[in-house]
């Protein structure tokens, strides 16, 4: 949900080249990152246009976008075999033959002979460019950029591998830019991640001069499975501003927003919950059921996520729940696997054995059928500290990997709230 | 890289709706699903033309596609929100007001009632349509979908969230789609997975005879970390024909990559590793250090896996690996973690712990720094059944999620290559 409309700022028009996008086989996220620079750099991107590998599609497209934006960014295209077209269509835009280049041929065998690979015969095809292009050297891999201006705009086409074409933006593409657009630079975003509110209570809370009606901040809400994130865009040249603004949002989104708001940096649930575990020196083990090391896996997907978390238990069957977590076969047949108290009897055991401040336990039903009378979608957190024993029933709709997605993020959350309020 | 290009088929174009997809705080996972559907069911994908909320480059973009294809298909914006304006573009495209359908409003009541949610008042506008549109009844949510035939070509509107466009696609367009453009109908598609061999190892594997020339035969070969898919699609409306097309190339393909074809079905390492599980009614236990759960996570990713699934444990300081796992503090300092030595017992102790006919273990460095002498990448891999006891060093380099990614594949791979020859 967009709440407000952004100033008036150079528009730019991404163009994904490849059948393999457009047949589905690849999910373009090359746009969505290019998409997120450019508007830190000021540009409204008003359209994505994949468009598959054939010369006169790509060449409409092209003038289209020539047509309507001031900056087109395509990527892929670029390699060296026969479905590589993209430098062929740029000749045709600009109306200059492909030259040979001996620097970038160079650079190329040496790319080569540092990998102890053979050059292919095509692969000196990727040395020739339109004449009197801009060449954007490519430390990243084979395929260097090329920018063309047209009538005051600029065409700049960028390999499609997302770590070259990454590197190759940061390092030559946003400078580029920068020196070219840099009066429109937005200097400032609040990404704002919150948890257990939708959008629309999410923004109720935000209050009734929510959105600003300040055609240079620019507020959009989007949801996402378990969190919705709030981002601000700040459009000022002016630095100092631009930090009274930050500083103003995000005390205004911490007083509104209070326990909802899990970071104002796009921090992701599972590196504040590291982080809290870190500073106060705790460390958490984990007991998961129908999670299967999914809230362990999201845990340590984290550099230095070993300070914090001593392990954990996939305890996937009730013999095992016993055996490994030494919960009485009495009280498993008693209560069943998906209940309250063995939710909190895992959590508990768990942090016994692994001698860890907190524990975190996850059981429930992500179906098929219903299990111990429990319906698919029916889970049960607990929660061990010091102090602390907690329990809590939640009930998720969905497929088995979102009913498993929301679980490690109620798992999550519960762990972030005890240390924000212990 | 595209092998071989497609005989003529009815053309279509995917129309994302939404800033969120063009400001790059969506990506777009939609139109790939889309396009993977609409190949199986006949059409050539030739774009997707993603737009943001403003109406008049809505309508720009749909009258664009309409003249290029022979269907359209927009997803997103009908919603009941200021920015969900689809609607009002579809009704300027047939120059047909929109009209209330008292059916539809029935079926959102009914669906708010039954979740015990209050209905907002921009709620009712979901409840109209272009006068003389088609609707499609959205099972999986509020937003029906909506076909407009113009001149011979379709136009047809479908709601933003992945599941219910999804649910909505199977249960109503493509059935749809199949009876208006049915003589064009693909029948068959092969999606073998490969793991082991880059892109072009691979098809110099297939032979000098391959991809085949015939224009109604189409390859492609993708790569994704850790594997790549090979994509044949058959096009012809003889369903005879086909079946023996499949036969013919399942064969080939399963005689020219041996062990390293994962599936001929786009099944995942995961569901193949599941199924030959449960057909020799064995079962696994997984010891887990780098990976931290993300192996035990991807097994129990799939419906059913409680059937082979033991459990596993997550040992992520060598403390845990002592007091969890039963390895020996002073082996464990003798060879440190990241050993042939500890994956094989960590293997040997998982096994014998969870009573499993398999135990596999990860011990490895994600980074950030190198661990007992082992630098970031390294990974040993161990695996103990019956009448095994193997153990595997890997390098993997890149980010941190790679590598632990790799190493889950590497794992998951080793199992699969026992099973098979065991």
């Amino acid at each position: 949900m967009v709440l407000t409309r952004e100033a008036v700022s150079p528009r730019a028009i991404l163009v994904p080249i490849g059948s393999e996008v457009v047949s589905g086989n690849v999910v373009d996220t090359n746009s969505a990152y290019l998409s997120r620079e450019l508007t830190q750099l000021g540009f409204e991107v008003i359209q994505h246009l994949a468009v598959k590998d054939e010369a006169f599609l790509i060449r409409e497209v092209l003038e289209e976008a020539l047509g309507k934006a001031d900056l087109t960014i395509t990527t892929g295209g670029l390699g060296p075999t026969f479905d590589d077209i993209t430098k062929e269509v740029l000749t045709g835009i600009s109306g200059q033959p492909l030259i040979f280049n001996p620097a970038q041929f160079r650079h190329i065998q040496d790319y080569f002979r540092k990998r102890k690979r053979r050059l292919h015969k095509n692969t000196r095809r990727q040395a020739y460019f339109p004449r009197g292009s801009r060449i954007f050297p490519n430390r990243f891999g084979v395929a260097a950029g090329i920018g063309l201006e047209k009538e005051g705009k600029w065409l700049i086409a960028l390999p499609g591998v997302p770590h070259e074409m990454e590197g190759l933006f940061k390092t030559e593409i946003a400078p580029f830019l920068g020196s070219h657009f840099g009066k429109f630079k937005t200097v400032a975003v609040i990404n704002a991640k919150i948890i257990g509110l939708s959008e629309v209570e999410a923004v109720e809370r935000m209050g009734a001069r929510f959105p600003p009606a300040d055609e240079n901040i620019q507020c959009g809400i989007y949801p996402s499975p378990g969190e919705a994130t709030l981002r601000l865009t700040f459009r000022t040249s002016d630095r100092k501003k631009a930090g009274s603004l930050v500083r103003f949002w995000s005390k205004t989104l911490r007083s509104k927003l209070g326990d909802y708001l899990i970071s104002l940096t796009g921090e992701s649930l599972e590196e504040v919950v590291g982080k809290l575990l870190a500073g106060r020196r705790q460390t958490v083990a984990l007991a998961e059921s129908m999670t299967g090391g999914l809230v362990a896996k999201r845990l340590t997907d984290i550099l230095g996520s070993s300070r914090y978390v001593r392990g954990g238990d996939v305890v996937y069957c009730d013999q095992i729940k016993n055996s490994v977590l030494g919960i009485d076969k009495k009280t498993l047949s008693r209560y069943s696997a998906v209940s309250p108290q063995i939710a909190g009897l895992m959590a508990q055991s768990s942090r016994a054995k692994f001698s860890s401040d907190w524990a975190l336990s996850v059981t429930g039903n992500a179906g098929p059928g219903s299990q111990g009378g429990q319906p698919v979608g029916t889970v049960f957190l607990g929660l061990s500290g010091k102090n602390t024993r907690l329990v809590k029933k939640c009930f998720f709709a969905g497929t088995r990997e979102r009913i498993r997605w929301l679980a490690s993020q109620a798992a999550l959350n519960m762990l972030r709230l005890a240390l924000l309020n212990g």
